[in-house]
């Protein structure tokens, strides 16, 4: 597994069929530009819930899970709920990185977080009231929701928000595992 | 008690004192400006804390409660815990305003906030989505430290924020209170 910048996509085997998601019109482009073999597998992630625009990374993510919570944690917090393999609903908090970057429009609290802070004790100070408040408060509705079940964390800070939670796995190949499912199950009609 | 914009401070009777705290130089300037007699009684303000840097109209509020949570609810929220007239600690989330304003700069996630939403049920749509995350994350925090004690609630959002909790409390004018009790502690040394 690797990543690449849109803007600088290797040459791949021509041969080799790409088989894609995108969450981006302008990146979905760069991609079909750079390789002729390219399928998107939007189509067949079928997941069963009564969700309304759920994104297809979101809906990817829960279909590589069968039972617990998933946190795609990037420029937006992500919590989506799965039973049974069926998907009871999600919610969404800003992502850490738009919280201090929100604090940062009022003088007073224009500070970095301190990412070592305790959630037990109470703060005593300005940076570490505004890092209390937002870590806190996004794990208190985490846990909320998740109660005993295992959480998944994926996305950029999901490996520092999973080191809260006792029963939780950092795994951030999560959308992928649900691509390779999918693609799995749909062998016939992709080839 | 009324509110007066400081772009437009009427005129006051000049024999009269005007006791003051403020949290902005540029507007306290003005009030200096429309009035001979002002005494900023921020010095009188002594609140029993650790906390370095609390804001005086935080302290102000939580002068005014001997045993509680204070939650004043403006462009950021801050969370004050007082026990036995002793400030325990506090903490600041963003205002729900910001929230909003900071799901506006991703795209799929520029809309309003639905105020009515159910914190039971699981979001099944965007918009519910990232209202649930939001209001849901700030109730949390302030019953997690609340517990069984009341919540004052003050400040643009407080009435909003107060039907989520059992034993709450909105006063709006609860910095001027806590700037009362002060008053009325310190006559001697303010006349």
């Amino acid at each position: 597994m690797w990543k690449e910048k849109p803007s600088s996509i290797a040459k791949k085997n021509p041969e080799m069929p790409i088989y894609y998601i995108s969450v981006s019109k302008k990146n979905e482009k760069k991609l079909l530009e750079s390789h002729s073999r390219c399928v998107n597998i939007e189509k067949f992630l079928k997941l069963d819930t009564a969700y309304k625009g759920l994104g297809v990374d979101r809906k990817a993510a829960c279909l590589a899970i069968q039972d617990g919570i998933i946190v795609d944690a990037g420029s937006a917090i992500t919590i989506d709920i799965m039973q049974s393999g069926i998907h009871l609903g999600g919610y969404i908090l800003p992502g850490l990185s738009n919280y201090k970057r929100l604090f940062s429009s009022i003088d007073a609290l224009r500070m970095d977080f301190n990412f070592d802070i305790s959630l037990v004790s109470l703060p005593q100070n300005t940076r570490d009231a505004i890092s209390f408040g937002c870590i806190r408060s996004i794990v208190l509705t985490i846990q909320n929701v998740a109660k005993d079940d295992c959480v998944y964390f994926t996305g950029g800070d999901g490996k520092f928000l999973s080191r809260f939670f006792d029963r939780s796995i950092y795994d951030n190949t999560l959308v992928f595992k649900g691509m390779l499912k999918v693609l799995q199950n749909n062998l016939k009609g992709l080839l």
